[in-house]
């Protein structure tokens, strides 16, 4: 079964301590909003759907123990610990959009005198709750459209060879995972042959995570440097690459981690489709096009030390965006939960 | 001036240790020939023509001290001490054609009846001294037909941009460099305004090695992570791409540093042309193309470990060509000491 990242039922939940990866395994327990905001900031869960999902279960596992009767108390507390959570990485969506969402319903709640505070606390939790199930129903559709899109270009019933980039899979996600919930896909139908995952500089998620993944699950796997992709699809005959998106704009250009623009030019000078998979509330319909995505530039430190060695030669300055554009021109599908979709049917897709 | 990795004085011969750097900056005597067979075999020098020169060198320093009056029993421990530095990095080509030259130099010396013992060593000794200057040479001239293509291309008296791929400089060669020696010759002619180099995974080449001489000569410079070449093209308006090579066939397949491929790939997709710059001596016309180039697999530590520090998921199998070839159809001119040539050409230039 699928790596667990996030360890919840009603009143307890544990994450497992991604800055200790790949060489220790250790769950964290998390008691409440105050434990949720320090394993976000501190980065030891990260990816976007992660962040939302641990933060808002740190307030459900609050709420439970609250014994308050007065609602409009209650629903003060909810907002500011919200807005106390999103605080710990602010650049992070998708927690934003939950905790708005959270907010809403307990000013709806607060405001209905039929709710007691029994209800509002029920109901609070179970719409959390509802957000951890969802995101792994979501992320399972993902994972069958997108393997029946990438067999249905094979012929008779042969295997598949997938290359991925960066981290997607249940250490990013509830659970499961997008572009690697493909590769589960893949594997679970029994029609994977291997999956290639590129190492990902300078975090080295591909090394760390998803290698990690993929050999806590015995899918058949083998990492190689973010330069060698040409190289092995030359050498090797790859199916299809699927990654994940930070962002996809309404024209299908899409944002994600750097080195997947690269990777897009390469399987298109190769012949190889390029797919992405991520969830609805990853496309922003508000943005025309990718040129309108900022990039972020993060510290050098990241590039030129492993830990507390140094690698790099000191004194050299470094460019360090944390991803690029890929433009819809080299992208053959975008799997979301409703399907696959050409970039420029996206708009049919979204709401 | 040019970083010095080979400090050559008749009797006198240092090395800079590679493997300390770009923490530490020392430089190791070399008092015969087996200093010089231990300083290539742990790799404190690496690069095909630096491996050859330092050999011999290494040879010039013995011979130098050597007393013997029997041109004989001299020209049998000659050829004996350079079969054991050939030995010392068995896959590297070009020490190997340097010792034959030398023995067959010996050879011809010893059945000369008309040199003395004396006469027997002189010329040996200046027939190795003049392989350091003759590469230094070369890449001179490999550097200024460099400068002048790229320099071709531009309107007016603009500046370029160049980007290279891991380290083909003075730490590679005797001095000055293939590829990093058109850059050097961009920046004399004050016509350098950037040069990128990428990180060069798994060894790190050229975060190490490029950076350190970049830094150590003011050349404005930036590293790049190898998966940020597309990213660099999109945003900065790159000039052109310079690379090394580790073997040319007949047609202009390139063999080099894993990674070339790739960025020839994007260079071509962005229209920025790509130069390879090497020696004649890289050229082998007995190869028709690349398909014949054998490509070496190194071990899986390289990319799990840097140092003694694990940075991959335990378990997880690897891929780890050490290079690629480029196909003639991504180059768009080679750099060799006698001028530039489209790969079609390369028979013209190659006697």
């Amino acid at each position: 079964m699928s790596l667990e990242s996030i360890r919840y039922e009603r009143g307890r939940l544990e994450i497992l301590d991604q800055l200790l990866l790949p060489l220790q395994t250790r769950y964290i327990k998390v008691q409440g909003v105050e434990d949720g905001w320090k394993v976000i900031n501190k980065m030891q869960v990260r990816g976007a759907p992660a962040i939302a999902i641990v933060g808002c279960l740190s307030l459900a596992i609050e709420i439970l123990k609250d014994d308050c009767v007065d609602k409009k108390i209650m629903r003060q507390e909810i907002e500011g610990k919200l807005n106390y959570l999103v605080s710990a990485r602010p650049t992070a969506v998708n927690i934003k959009l939950a905790a708005d969402e959270l907010i809403n319903l307990a000013n709806s709640l607060s405001a209905d005198e039929n709710v007691t505070a029994d209800d509002f606390r029920e109901r609070l939790i179970r719409n959390i709750e509802s957000m951890l199930i969802k995101d792994i129903e979501d992320n399972k559709a993902i994972g069958k459209f997108g393997c029946e899109t990438i067999l249905k270009r094979l012929e008779g019933d042969s295997h598949v060879r997938v290359l991925t980039h960066c981290n997607t899979g249940s250490l990013a996600t509830a659970g499961y995972g997008t572009a690697l919930g493909v590769i589960r896909s893949l594997h679970a139908a029994k029609r994977l042959e291997h999956v290639y995952c590129t190492e990902t500089r300078p975090y080295n998620q591909g090394a760390r995570l998803t290698a990690y993944e993929l050999v806590h699950e015995k899918i058949p796997s083998t990492l190689i440097i973010d330069s060698m992709v040409s190289a092995l699809m030359h050498a090797r005959n790859i199916t299809a690459v699927v990654v994940g998106a930070d962002r996809v704009a309404a024209n299908g250009d899409t944002a994600n981690k750097i080195g997947t623009y690269q990777i897009a030019i390469v399987a298109k000078y190769h012949n190889v489709p390029f797919y992405v998979a991520a969830p609805l509330t990853s496309i922003d319909m508000s943005l025309k096009s990718g040129d309108r995505i900022k990039i972020e530039e993060r510290p050098d430190r990241e590039m030129t030390h492993i830990g507390e060695h140094r690698i790099a030669a000191p004194g050299i300055s470094c460019w360090n965006p944390s991803f690029d554009i890929t433009p819809a021109s080299l992208i053959t599908g975008i799997i979301i939960e409703k399907g696959v979709f050409s970039p420029g049917k996206l708009h049919e897709a979204v709401p």
